[in-house]
């Protein structure tokens, strides 16, 4: 995914800063490739260096580690012009001090990117040598820029710093294009299968379906959209079978029954597993679920506050499916809304709902924050069919998807 | 239709009060026909009398005439008794006195209707004779229940009358039950032509198309979403017509074109014409096209606030559309959200959007200002329809609408 990106979607990230503040060790520590010469000696970065790379879960970005721009000399001149004119493609800047040094260097350099409007983010590395003194701390608190101390060459502090920087991106490079208008093309049709349970808003479709048929719209297709009871007689009600059926989770066993094996099933929320979160990370998390053992912690995160009535989806269940799963009692926390865990450690699973209600980047937050934790993290759908045993069926629409699940089936047999 | 609603389900308006304060002849008034025999000797009305009505535009309701609660003597207890048993399925109580006259038998009955939480309205009839006391009329207001100050015998009061009953009647009974499910039965599909244009919301749906696929699920049916580009590519992909096409007035005429002839065609605004106001009375407000003069004056009344943008359907093409029809320029005024003119009779038509965000007791209340102004009202999509000239097409759905434009055809060609 990481190669196939054109350049102009990827998020360009600039790092900026004086020489020998640590600038590549930084972008080595968040990317732990080496892909920036790393030595003591002030000025080792020369030109901008472009590395395209896949920042998880964030998806495509490229980093432009810059020459030190404090440079001396001729060369050195050079150097800042081209510095400053990384200024003009940079999506998201990242200034770097280290070890609490900061002056009138640094305040110009961030009044450059701020006057340019360019989203900031304040890195003062090598803390062991020092910290930001309580002025500037609360001078970039004023101007609610993040400040962020790292020791990139031990890791400390790296997992704040891509917090920051998820939180920093622009609403733009976070918000993914399609549900799916890619996978049904203009003129084609998909079947929107809704059950209409006792908390279905009154009157009312609930958001990622009335999402899902309006993208289909803009993409020049077609919904057909049923109960789960008239699924197969809206079937024969076409000449051709429809290029993609997507059901609510709740109903994912009676409409993989009542739709032929050779189309393409999915649900809401697996779709929105892959807009609003990172598909492949939330499947890898679905296959922890086979090494859940009885007494394991799930968290369940649903982003809307609605009253659970009757046989909650969240509440009812997926603890009932995962239970049957398990072969015994799981302990099932619940969080509603904004709210998550500082700590996820005693977790041995993390649920999502499909987070119509959350933007993109508080989801990529999560999978962010469970991935430093070593916690999988997995979403509503992809649990619910992975615990009914079709999670290879609700992929189908998913070639990535379905690849990381043959590499993890291979990656099994060799182990045994 | 008023003969075939059920009992049950009409409107039950107990007239309470004294002997003699006027009673019969305020519902003589209220339904302009001869129900009740009418003297000025106390106590006429004997035993309650039911009389099953159509009281525009509420619809069917049942008016339960009840004896003079203050009757006396033997004959007069029991009327009492069955006067008081009228309270029980009273579900709009009217107390009415008269001349200004209010003692402890008015203060006795308004508080055993409201214990009994029967909304209830105060009519001080024979307004010539006297009006409500400045003490009366504070305790009502504080209470808020309205009063209205009537002379039955020669209509003064009436039309306030008849607005504080629409006002006054329960929710359950302004909801109309369907908002297309009977038109489309279990098992059965409606095709709806949803176009995507500069207005519509980013992501989203409108508010009556939502609404009308949730009425068809929850109906058993399915509805086939496409754009009005895909319509005609949709229909080739079902095996059997569909049972009803309903489109955005927007782009009836194109979807005219492309629906076959026998496939009945309507579009949301006319379906919501239905069910958020009064179909038959807008049926009728739109004849009065045929009538507009160039400079005729045009209320438009739009419930939403949304900010026009480019070819507006109730700014631009309603009025390009109608002015093209009559042959001249209009005046056109335009209203937003609760706002409606308190004086109509400058308009030669009002015309009313689909109303999908007011509830059906203030379009009612409009629909009842205007015709007591005289002035014809109608909506975006039967205005549409009958200035592109596919009156009857849009109307196919609906066979009372059909025959009152077949009576009124008639009355025009007799009138020739």
């Amino acid at each position: 995914m990481s190669q196939s990106a054109p350049k102009g979607l990827r998020l360009h990230i600039g790092l900026f800063g004086r020489r020998n503040v640590g600038k590549s060790s930084l972008l080595n520590a968040i990317t732990r490739q080496q892909v920036a010469i790393v030595s003591n000696v002030a000025g080792t970065t020369t030109d901008p260096v472009e590395k395209p790379m896949e920042l998880l879960p964030l998806g495509p970005v490229l980093f432009i580690d810059t020459a030190g721009v404090d440079d001396v000399g001729a060369l050195g001149e050079m150097r800042i012009a081209r510095t400053r004119a990384v200024f003009d493609r940079t999506d998201l800047g990242i200034l770097v001090a280290a070890g609490g040094e900061w002056g009138s260097f640094e305040t110009e350099l961030l009044a450059a990117l701020t006057a340019r409007q360019v989203p900031v983010l304040v890195v003062m590395n090598k803390l062991d040598q020092g910290r930001a003194s309580d002025t500037l701390t609360a001078e970039l608190a004023a101007k609610k820029i993040p400040l962020v101390h790292t020791a990139a060459l031990n890791g400390e502090g790296i997992a704040e710093l891509k917090q920051a920087i998820v939180a920093q991106t622009p609403a733009d490079f976070l918000t993914s294009p399609a549900i799916i208008s890619d996978l049904v093309g203009p003129g084609e049709l998909a079947v929107l299968v809704v059950p209409i349970d006792k908390e279905a808003p009154k009157g009312r479709l609930i958001l990622p379906q009335v999402q899902t048929i309006r993208d289909l719209l803009d993409g020049d297709a077609m919904s057909l959209v049923v109960k789960e009871r008239e699924l197969r007689h809206a079937l024969d009600q076409l000449t051709s079978p429809p290029k993609l059926v997507v059901t609510d989770s709740q109903a994912f066993l009676k409409v993989a029954a009542d739709v032929p094996p050779e189309v393409k099933l999915t649900s809401f929320s697996i779709l929105f597993s892959r807009c609003k979160g990172d598909l492949l990370t939330q499947v890898e998390g679905a296959l922890a679920i086979d090494r859940l053992q009885p007494g394991d912690r799930v968290l369940m995160a649903e982003a809307c506050a609605h009253h659970p009535i009757g046989e909650d989806i969240g509440r009812v269940k997926i603890p009932r499916w995962l239970t049957q799963y398990v072969g015994g009692q799981l302990a099932f926390t619940h969080v509603q809304g904004h709210d998550f865990p500082p700590d996820l450690h005693e977790y041995q699973l993390v649920i999502q709902c499909g987070s119509c209600m959350l933007n993109r980047r508080e989801v990529l937050s999560r999978i962010l924050r469970c991935r430093e934790a070593g916690v999988p993290i997995t979403n509503y759908g992809l649990a619910i069919s992975y615990s009914l045993g079709i999670f290879t069926r609700a992929l189908s629409p998913f070639p990535a998807a379905l690849e990381l699940l043959h590499s993890a089936d291979q990656g099994r047999c060799e182990g045994r």
